[in-house]
């Protein structure tokens, strides 16, 4: 039993560390592409094999965990949990790459003068990311929430970057290769806030074994 | 021990009546999208939250029979990685439901007249599917690697069709909106053959003890 909450305490310290990895590179892609920094971006492309490595090995330890303590009630939801979360943390790492490629494609090309919230977007993505891996670890339900409120807002800033550089693209055909690349960029970030928001879902469930997810609008 | 048989058993029906949802929702939304209709569009909208449901039923399925049978070696393995299936499973009819609505909003609008492989993608990204979920059964690790084969061509055909879709965008403004809807399907159609592909990697996993995922170029 000793053993099992000092490995319980290692997946918790290795998940918050895989959480820091892919915090950094999303942080990082979005100043490659707010700076239009290609050496940042290729930085973003490269580490991505580092989180590739380290989602795999946590997994090897979560099933190493279970099958050797073979634990249950809260301890095994945790796991369980944070095998999930490791899944999400890999995937924004993926969400982060195509958000770096698409910095580096633009940094070479005229710059796109237009006004777009993805600023705010980047910086709402970065502090729900950064409550999501708190809410885990700290099992708190209120930050959870938070986070889950906070994507509607970020749904809300996508859809209007979208609907204005459409609008660039019909009027500005020189423009529709650079808006696109824009496009996607958001939409990439808005995937990392529906991330973040299923690690604060999983987080409820953990929590209060309430099922919330899919209950949204 | 004849218990977790049983129940182990379940797991794998309910994982495939799973998939074969699924599997009906893009295929629908596909429809939907080649044949211009608005009703069928509405209905994978609508029976989303079925699959939804099955998500997290199934979900609670596995965690019960980890919590009850504490099963070890292979039968854990494949607990978690029907844990992670379904979870691949239930995304992809998030992404049929974005293709339903892109085909909803194509169908009230002007036909785009344009040569894109979009019908190869969907045909390909079908037998993906079908594969991936045969090969989770029948723990086929030559048909998963079949599926880990066919992304590439189906990475192809996306990025020949997001070329044709660019140009067009600037050549003839007035079709910006439309081009953009279908980029948008194209990419969530190479979203899902992606998670098709991890479910085939995931088999691999399962039956040879070889992580080959992130191993890909």
């Amino acid at each position: 039993m000793k053993h099992l909450s000092r490995d319980m305490d290692r997946i918790k310290r290795r998940i918050l560390s895989m959480g820091a990895l892919v915090e950094g590179a999303v942080h990082r892609s979005m100043n490659a592409l707010l700076c239009r920094d290609a050496t940042l971006a290729g930085e973003v492309i490269a580490g991505d094999k580092r989180i590739d490595a380290e989602e795999v090995e946590l997994e090897e330890e979560c099933l190493k965990v279970l099958a050797l303590h073979q634990p249950f009630a809260q301890d095994l939801r945790f796991i369980i949990t944070v095998l999930k979360v490791n899944n999400d943390l890999e995937r924004m790492g993926d969400l982060a790459v195509n958000i770096a490629e698409r910095a580096r494609f633009l940094s070479v090309r005229p710059e796109l003068s237009v006004h777009v919230p993805v600023p705010e977007i980047a910086e709402k993505v970065r502090h729900m990311l950064r409550d999501a891996l708190d809410c885990l670890v700290e099992r708190d339900v209120t930050l959870a929430r938070k986070v889950i409120d906070a994507d509607d807002d970020v749904d809300d800033l996508h859809r209007e970057t979208y609907g204005v550089l459409i609008d660039i693209m019909k009027a500005e055909p020189e423009r529709v290769e650079r808006a696109s690349s824009l496009i996607s960029s958001a939409r990439n970030l808005e995937r990392i806030a529906d991330l973040a928001t299923n690690i604060a879902e999983d987080v409820v469930f953990l929590v209060e074994g309430d099922v919330i997810r899919h209950g949204r609008a």
